[in-house]
């Protein structure tokens, strides 16, 4: 049975049993901000299993969460609740959606067999990979760049977030090449396990030597190797007033739209413990087309784009680093 | 002979007699705007058979006009000199380009044959191809929206510039979807000959029919179906005023970058002649990538970003259709 809402199935009543369930929402195409049409339409793929065993089914099928027009399932987190049967879960490409749909609504009696291999293992140790050049005035006071590198393994998760990885060590590249000693430490960081925990973002400010750091700012770029257009801030009004001064110089590098919003997952952790996080803002119409998918590969990653990407955040850097994020509100007393 | 520069060429003296010249200046890819590389490197394909020619060279070998690393030509208009003979030219693709250098400098005797079936064929009759919304209250007043017809025949010119006129046709498709008619016409024009003499667009402003119009503005869109970033105006100050101060409409579709500067090729006839010239500015690092090569194709054009295009100048057409570009300069008298 095919729906577009978990509305949709509930009224459906007994009509859903011993079937498999087809959620086939597409993401709204006339939303301007992917990851806003992303969000709107990937409870099918995290919650779907769920509702469809509520609903009695034997399965899951849903529609891939992207806006292309291809046939190659896309992947991505989901759930199951302990007080439901676990029904497996399968995605399916949008061209094989559109056909299956439109077989249903001829009323063809379709059948869809899946065979699924996956299965779920137990965690292994795996670790956070850093790397720093150590401040020379302030060597506790620390700003983190970086990405995640785990990522789904239909592709090899160039854009999601291979670009975020290889963009933090290209930071720490930028600086030796130019031969420059930051005041503050400047730390890449490649977390672990982003796509399915975030352990490694929550992991880091709990890690060994911590304690006696500061971690001023964490900078993350997890929206694909494409264009930069900005930054996105997520701190107190009066960091985010600094990082507005430095508008010109991320305007010169065609990236200066610095709003509030948020940053990272990964860096998710570290913000909420009160560091200032700020995400890189890049030109995102693609990334979904690639996202979660064996089309998630590094040629099509734009050499250019994504080295801007690391000028962009070595800026960012070098900004951070020579002058802080420190603010002296003013006082009532 | 490798050469860089005319320079470097007229330097050598006798020594590139009876060779054939191997112009292998690559694009300069630290500067941030791609047209302004390509405009560093393209006399070496425009006047590089006259070069090698004047130091009685028998060809001219031109490094493709592009920063991708490639092994596909990337052609585009040349030129003769009356004066001294001509020499036969052709594009080699980057990556030949790498290891023809290479060979050079180990001193390897390097023997290239070209056989190329190019030929000047005589002059043949064709047209600009236009259709228009009518406006409802002045007619008269038209706003041209075009991009042009022809390309280069390795690829299909989908970005350059089948997107350009794709857009031009989606903006009045727009205005019909949404029943909407404008007080000024608006015209979408696909010119031709923009490649080989910019024909079309000479011949646009004196075709008959022409004389009882004001055309009141020529937008284009020629740098490639990418993301838009904003609107470059080549008009009079107060005009760009005008535009500026729509501004905030642009930037809700991120495309809020309004500048002064160039607007197109096929418009140039039409500005010269006082009609405000607006150029789409889009993100254009990958453009160069595949323009004038076999690589440009229907399938590096992205559907969203080719599509935000055309809203961002059906936008356009719909403001300067409602409220005109006219300006009252203070008066002195």
């Amino acid at each position: 049975v095919e729906v577009r809402s978990f509305d949709e199935l509930r009224a459906l009543g007994d009509r859903a049993k011993g079937k498999i369930v087809f959620f086939n929402r597409p993401m709204d195409p006339t939303l301007l901000n992917t990851f806003e049409a992303y969000g709107g339409a990937v409870d099918q793929r995290g919650s779907g299993a769920v509702e469809a065993a509520k609903a009695g089914a034997v399965a899951a099928l849903v529609r891939s969460v992207t806006l292309a027009r291809d046939n190659v399932p896309h992947t991505g987190a989901m759930h199951y609740d302990a007080a439901v049967p676990k029904a497996p879960a399968a995605a399916v490409g949008t061209l094989d959606a559109n056909l299956i749909s439109a077989l249903l609504r001829k009323g063809e009696n379709v059948v869809i067999r899946l065979r699924l291999s996956c299965e779920t293992l137990p965690d292994a140790p795996s670790g956070n990979v850093l790397g720093q050049i150590t401040g020379w005035e302030k060597p506790d006071e620390v700003i983190v760049v970086g990405g995640h590198l785990d990522s789904w393994d239909k592709g090899t998760g160039a854009h999601d977030d291979g670009s975020g990885c290889m963009q933090a060590i290209e930071v720490l590249n930028l600086f030796k090449k130019l031969n420059m000693r930051p005041r503050r430490t400047i730390r890449a960081v490649m977390f672990m396990n982003e796509e399915n925990g975030n352990r490694g973002g929550k992991a880091y400010p709990k890690a060994p030597g911590r304690a006696h750091e500061r971690q001023i700012a964490a900078i993350e770029s997890d929206a694909g190797g494409f264009a930069p257009r900005g930054l996105s801030v997520e701190a107190d009004s009066l960091v985010f007033e600094r990082v507005l001064r430095w508008r010109p110089l991320f305007a010169s590098l065609n990236a200066g739209d610095i709003v509030r919003g948020g940053s990272g997952v990964d860096i998710d952790p570290l913000v909420k413990g009160g560091t200032a996080g700020i995400g890189v803002i890049v030109e995102n119409h693609r990334y979904f087309d690639y996202h979660h998918s064996a089309n998630d590969t590094i040629d099509k990653v734009n050499p250019r784009e994504l080295e801007m990407g690391a000028i962009v955040q070595a800026l960012l850097c070098y900004l951070i680093s020579e002058e802080g994020l420190a603010v002296e509100p003013a006082s009532g007393r």
